[in-house]
């Protein structure tokens, strides 16, 4: 929900498991720890080892499944996805996994991430014949795997693997298997758990804790897990890799409650507020954070400046997706919903406000001017990511170059145009330094591209961003 | 949502607009910012000075309202209402506001609390050939007032209001005016603000911010205040006043950007965690609230302590209505929604975990198990509101007297009952200090009934507890 | 559906069942087969002798009621209901059954017709006190049967409805007992019959053949039946009594499987098709009739002329309530839904187009176009009743007087604005020898009040057209 | 509705326009009036000339389109389908028509008809790495299309044609054209019209009346139409044709109002009822048709007889898909839906009752068995179609050749078995000559496969029953 004030949206998130009777109901549960990864369509495919059965529909997870929906989908291996998209219209098909049936046997895909030569490939693949069902850019996969060679689906899947750049966390499920892959460079999270004797994936290790699942470690760039009744096999489909874990994953999208690479993800959060302190460190009343995902940062801030952390904005649990937006002239008027500042607590007060990130700049200055207008008689934000200048092109969506606030001006006028006293990002040696990073380290790298503007794979020149795909 | 983890329960909660173009839209807003009193059911009417309009139904304002509906309610002044309520079937009929129309002239009615002589008042009307419409209390009042032989409307409503006992915040609105009249205990909170030169009042302050309205003042015990085309009249209809305010509003149901009686509630909750740490100290290694209500208690126990507040707990936000429950089986297995242990914030550590209230023990039992089983080593409970151990009759479902576990169990066995290394509640006078409200000034005291059994309030042989009432 | 072309509308049906273990089921398969009475909505309340339950809602029988619904609906006697309305809005509560609780009993009406001083009696009634909970001239029962100072129910049930005026078919039902009145003129049909031990009363008897039930006899203006665990007892409530059915039920109301006082309503429609050709015989090629009601007298007048019947329109079955109305352009390009001609059948031909009423003459005059346009040489219009120059008060939409092309027009100016070569109405007389009935006989009586303007009851000044009832 | 008493469900319905601004909204009336060839499913897929737009969904067009989806279909091109389908599931992706976009252009195709060497065609291009999108046999088009050699549209479409057997009506229709196909047979209907200057196809010429366009002739088997900015160009794709229209087009599928190569279906039906009465006359006291397909036989066998038709059987209009159906304990007891026999019509008269097939026996037994229990004496059945004994494969849902009664059982023995008093069956010949065509010439024959055996198309080995494509 706060996506949206933000401008700043995770494209996906998958789990799977195999070897549990109970597969599609415990998709369902860690779904819901993921939904914050997505929440315009979920569904669930699972196998009985006979036939692939799939629900799958727009909307949080709760809309798209009823008891008896969840309940019809038998099976002991099952794989899910929650999406993010940006266009409407009745693009059910594009919503994930996509299930791909024939004759002889089927084939269902759940992907996080974004190819960046899914349309070169598309359009070779349609040159010799074939017909794509979704304007998706995972379909692409599918047909690369269906037109290989190659003999057996492991090879087949390998071979396929080699041909996509992008980000990628692929489940791929077929009656009798499960695969899992990550990409060379590792740019989106993903894990591997246990649950008894059942192997279980998922975007985030919040999803372990929700099924009881016990984390075992993380998928490494370039490998190719195979799990079957043999049990789990690993392999890898690319010797090259770099691991370049998007740095966003740490700052805002995960849940404060996953671990990624074995950091805590509230603790990464609060080490940056602690860093940001050291970094830009002002006199003040309160600290404040900016609700959800800043309130950890907000947290380490307070407590390395001794400043009292307070409730200084609080957001409406209630504004859902049916909501019915304030007119102009009610907005003006002051009516405010998703986010209200909290006069008691700012009311002559000087306030340091710990966000995430800027994109556009317009939330951050909407939030400063009511916290003026609720009496604060300071407000100094700090920013716990770096001034973000740069699309990203690996599932983030990130809106386009033009629109992105820092890639136009300086920290000083963003100040100016947001309307604070006083405006720091944190720096990018402070971010690597304070989730424990470090790029020099072959298995320990982060993405900064949306920073820096040096992204860890080729872009092609028909490389989409994300939220463009559904137009193509 | 949590309502339903602890089995505390509000009643409902008002909000009323007079001399607005924007009546209804405004009291949408106000709702929304009032949604956490009641989920059940929402509904407004509104009057352009010829005729009242009404929309009403089950559910989240979100899903009660939409544009279209919306938009057709015309009018400059309206009340509205949400409510919440234990009993299912199509009780439509209930959800307020109650709109009574007749050939001469209409008359609607939002009351927040629970009338403890209705039944009574019920028998002798419906004995003179009155017919109900609904089950509800509320209804009490509009057939008091029709039947009145006073000759004005305001004295028709100050002879009906002496009739009744308990807890009552009411609104009372016809074609051209709105009266607004709070129990001579002032048990409920009720706000006066101003938008412009529109009047507005709300259960809570919260809606004021929200609206973007000006607080007054808090509305006095006993007083009748009448709001029409020659402003705002100030009358009372009793004179034997007391003010006993819910000491759980404070605690655990109001939000905490909102004022009750000056006092901002997150600072209060905070204070009461200082309080809690004065009285019951501990050695640990991280403190932990249970969200939402009782983090800033937890900042405030963090504060006092110098042990650092961390998130222990997590709450998913995305467990709606259609949630799909897991099986007892899976229960077991350790399938988890709503509340998650943050296993890379307790394992191995001692833990202070803050929460507000224990109604039936089994939620606490369920979190303190949850932290042990994420590795906690030691779990010390602190509880910042004074054992239940009486049931409310003036609107909170706190359960029958059977099932509050302070009823029959002292702290040591129910720390025991629990699980927890150390359990302890604020004293009833450090929670009056806490607050900082005193039962020795007269307009200046909380009701402690369901710590101490005493009510500030006759309680009749037929008074009904509020969640029974669907029942009569 | 067809009524909308018509502009004729019923107002309701019911349907009674005491003593069956599965009498809600029988009373929706009851109601189904009374359906076209009234789509608006539908209702039943149902007594297992301790409790009333009730479940009712807007739209067709099918949409109000799923299995789970019904099964809810335990209990041995039921009463159920279908509505027409004009109005919109949520107006629910007007859905009938009305049902009235109280602390010591419960109380349902089901009604078919409109009294005509329902304004007054509701004026007086409030005037003393009483809330009305619906705008429906139905409830003033209950509130006359509330305040009746008689000692049982049923002298209560006699007294309250000697005070009524106009057209009634009540079911009343408590948790022990049913009771069924028809008003002193019999405006309304009302069969009862039996189903085993159960009492089975309906509105029309083709309920009887759906649920399986043997007709007993109709039930006689100003009787009371009472139905208990004693068995059914006979007696009345008024004895200044005039059998005056209104026609249009014969004519184009009932089904044509119902039987009205013993006589089949396709046989009554058909004997109407003969009297017509006698009255106004015409050479032509082919009759028609417009379906669906007119078919069984345009057999008639087939039979009668020897001119063959054949299918010259057609209606559309799939036209439904959400269905998307043609623009005014493309209406006049020739697009037609509900009813169209069959080019095949009447191209060429001389075609007599038999219909059962003209209400406005619009929809007259379309079908005439219409056959012209698809080829026909010349068409006749027989209508087979007489023209309609009256507003009906007694339940039936007719529309105001100003409306009624019958009530400003000659026959022939009706023939001129439709565009037909010839046009006849039937005789009253003609009308009253078709269905065999005599109003000189004091059982026999037929309403002819549309037709000639004298009505059976009183009408008083403020007496309302049933669909303007809304408004009030 | 009926089609499901009976057993016996045609597979769909084609409309497509070109040349007029409001294509989707007359295709949105087209498909109206074509509702009785498929109430599973329907949609329509609308060209500006720079894209396809598609909006399609489950149920009858009314619940699928409205009023704002179908104002987004602009364009001056659409095709549009009804489709019934046996399967369950949420298989919306076999609903018609079906889209395929690629980078360069689109292509939409709606098909009336079922190919019998779908699976072998399909096998072959799985095989060669094609991916099907759907369990539909008329996605093979698109890909023996999208896979042909040849360089126009119009070549590949011709050369994909004549790899497919079986019955097919097929609307092909891309950005800037719409082609039109019928199979050599010509098995299906499919008519052509012009409106103003736009092209209009229809499965039924009633679709032309309502939308006010003009018939101008069948499409002829082997025929391909190319409709697009240059008009209307005629070829073929093949010449070996042979002229074998569904028999059970005119007895039973097509609308009454529809003209199948120049013959009006309700003439052709009561023409049947005339021959039938010719070749089993009986002495009789009313007749009476299974409504509603069989009303016009009935007529025909009135007018030959001098038997007066009378409504002795009754449909309930109101019994839609949410019906809940009585449990078989009070069907016992005599509820009956759907259907009811008019007691005041046939008590103690001997009935024909004329139907126009017999599929499994069971519901002639049941209708048989309710004129009895209404009181007929005798009842005489007369079948206007030969006895079905062989399934159909070119898209009629008549059932496994086991369910078919007259598979095993001779004319007395199914006489015996619905108990009627006598039964006959139109002839062969009987029923050539009531219709007027004749297999003796080429283009002017009928299939007979269903009564025969003898099928006019090879009919392989894999070949699939219409109502089993969804499991394969």
């Amino acid at each position: 929900m706060l996506a949206d004030i933000k401008g700043l949206n995770e494209e996906c998130g998958v789990f799977g498991i195999w070897g549990h009777p109970d597969a599609a109901q415990l998709t369902y549960y860690g779904l819901h720890s993921l939904q914050h990864r997505g929440q315009e369509g979920a569904g669930i495919v699972v196998t009985d080892g006979e036939r692939l059965r799939i629900h799958k529909g727009s909307g949080l997870v709760n809309d798209v499944f009823s008891k008896g929906e969840l309940e019809g989908l038998i099976g002991h291996g099952a794989i899910g996805h929650v999406r993010y998209s940006t266009a409407g219209g009745n693009e059910l098909a594009n919503v994930q996994p996509l299930l791909f049936r024939s004759q002889t046997s089927s084939l269902a895909l759940a992907h996080n991430g974004n190819l960046v030569n899914a349309n070169a490939l598309k359009h070779q693949l349609e040159s010799q014949g074939s017909i794509f069902q979704t304007t998706s850019d995972t379909e692409v996969l599918a047909h690369l795997i269906k037109r290989s060679g190659y003999f057996t689906l492991k090879e087949k899947v390998q071979n396929a693997l080699t041909m996509l750049k992008g980000a990628y966390a692929f489940l791929v499920m077929t009656e009798n298997e499960m695969m899992v892959a990550l990409d060379p460079n590792g740019l989106r999270p993903l894990s591997l758990g246990m649950l008894g004797d059942a192997y279980v994936v998922a975007s985030e290790t919040c999803a372990f804790d929700v099924v009881g699942a016990t984390y075992v470690r993380d998928v490494q760039p370039g490998e190719l897990l195979i799990i079957n009744e043999d049990g789990l096999t690993v392999d890898t489909f690319s010797t090259s890799v770099q691991r370049s874990m998007c740095s966003m994953e740490y700052i805002y999208f995960s849940r404060p409650d996953s671990n990624i690479e074995g950091i805590n993800v509230h603790a990464a959060r609060k080490s940056l507020g602690k860093k940001m302190y050291e970094e830009a460190p002002i006199e003040a009343d309160v600290v404040t954070g900016v609700p959800d995902s800043s309130i950890s940062a907000a947290i380490g801030y307070a407590e390395a400046s001794g400043i009292p952390y307070e409730i200084g904005l609080i957001k409406n649990r209630y504004v859902g997706r049916t909501f019915i937006q304030p007119s102009q002239e009610l907005r003006e008027l002051g009516v405010k919903m998703k986010l209200s500042p909290v006069r008691g607590i700012v009311e002559g007060k000087r306030v340091v406000m710990v966000d995430d990130s800027i994109v556009r700049g317009t939330t951050s200055r909407r939030i400063v001017k009511m916290l003026r207008a609720a009496g604060a008689t300071e407000v100094h934000v700090r920013i716990t990511a770096p001034p973000i200048a740069h699309p990203c092109y690996y599932g983030i969506d990130t809106s386009e170059r033009a629109e992105l606030i820092a890639s136009k001006h300086s920290v000083d006028e963003i100040r100016e145009i947001i309307g604070a006293d006083s405006l720091s990002f944190i720096s990018v040696e402070g971010l690597m330094e304070g989730i424990g990073r470090s790029n020099a380290e072959p298995n320990c790298g982060q993405c900064l591209a949306c920073f820096t503007g040096r992204y860890p794979t080729e872009i092609y020149p028909d490389t989409v961003l994300p939220y463009e795909k559904e137009l193509v």
